[in-house]
């Protein structure tokens, strides 16, 4: 039994909240980390193969099976908290599928730039919203998060890349603004029909919330951070 | 960190063995283990795509993650015998990535089927081969056999389609015939090929080895066991 099988074998006990509002918001929130895990799982697996030697295949892969390790204990915890896990990952197929669908890597560095901002995007975006959580899910959520170091591996090929072919670097810059517009539309749209979800962040009757300035201010840190790490890979953000 | 991720920091401390002719014969074992796992790997994540249901997705993906995280110990092993793992599995890239492109599934059983009869068909053969390794060697080999308890799922989806459509049960056995048709030619060539792995069954001047007539009830073994396999799915060997 590897941590990568799921079940509910290793399931964590927690709490439930006694706030159903509460407890429907975490329910969306794991739901949406679950299937962003898995499709994140499905798209490292299919961009692996676009890697032009072995040990980049299994960077790759390694990367994909992180994010598939992370399924079993998101879904012991909806488990815990009355949910079909299954069921609370269906509301956001479409969101993640529609964003694979428009950002499908033309090559291998694409590919690595794509597993580098968008895991990096969605860590940010998840530690922000989880300022707004219990303990227990708090931990859950950014537990959900490590990437056991991969990202040296991204940044390395990357700017080797660049260094060789300087209109690769022009290329793979419009790329990830490509993959910042795709991710915030989604995110949007996302926001937009999950009501539950976005009261987590806007609060509720005895909860407190982001006003729209706080909310601004998160969405200019999450930019600032992409624009770092476009930089850390050598290209203009 | 999780299994799934490879790296040596796990790594078993093993013996290197004396006799040359029987180190290259375990380097090459392993690398042809790693490297089907990485194939298997990311043959079920693609095959996870034609899944009707993201529950099957996600216990398809399971089974492409369980294969991907036996690669850290493999790795880990073949370092310790001096060898580069990538140097390692590269001579086999050519027999499994032949037999995955000669038996891609045309449907979600096939996918089922292939996962279980490939993985069951491995397993016995490594287990088979297990016989006239070294007791650490041994051990490494047949823990990266263990499938995590996935098999009962495959059995009962695929016994569930096949009650409701008879016709289905007469194309997925020959479906399963055609799998093994190829994973022996494949096999076949694959030894033809590799001296020291050959010599590892065929003996060497001071071990002891199989003559054709214990090869011969291997491969009777080996059918058997397929036989047994197909029963287990409702399905004519």
């Amino acid at each position: 039994m590897t941590e990568s099988s799921v079940g509910a074998s290793q399931a964590r006990v927690g709490t439930v909240p006694d706030d159903e509002d509460y407890r429907q918001a975490v329910v969306e929130l794991l739901g949406a980390i679950a299937y962003g895990e898995l499709s994140a799982f499905e798209r490292l697996a299919e961009d692996a193969k676009l890697a032009p030697t072995l040990e980049d295949k299994v960077a790759m892969g390694a990367m994909a099976s992180v994010e598939f390790g992370h399924l079993e204990r998101l879904h012991a915890r909806l488990r815990e908290l009355g949910a079909d896990p299954f069921a609370a990952m269906a509301p956001f197929k479409r969101g993640f599928d529609d964003f694979h669908a428009h950002t499908a890597p033309a090559d291998w560095y694409e590919g690595l730039i794509k597993a580098y901002v968008g895991d990096g995007l969605a860590a940010d975006f998840y530690r922000e919203i989880a300022a707004y959580l219990d303990a227990d899910t708090r931990d859950l959520v950014i537990g959900s998060l490590e990437d056991a170091g991969h990202s040296a591996f991204v940044v390395d090929r990357v700017r080797a890349a660049i260094a060789q072919d300087h209109r690769l670097g022009g290329r793979l810059a419009l790329w990830g603004r490509r993959l910042m517009g795709e991710a915030l539309t989604q995110a949007q749209r996302v926001a937009a029909e999950r009501d539950a979800l976005s009261a987590l962040l806007t609060g509720g009757v005895d909860r407190p919330g982001l006003d729209l300035a706080a909310l601004g201010r998160m969405f200019t840190r999450l930019t600032e951070r992409h624009a770092q790490r476009m930089d850390d890979l050598g290209l203009d953000a």
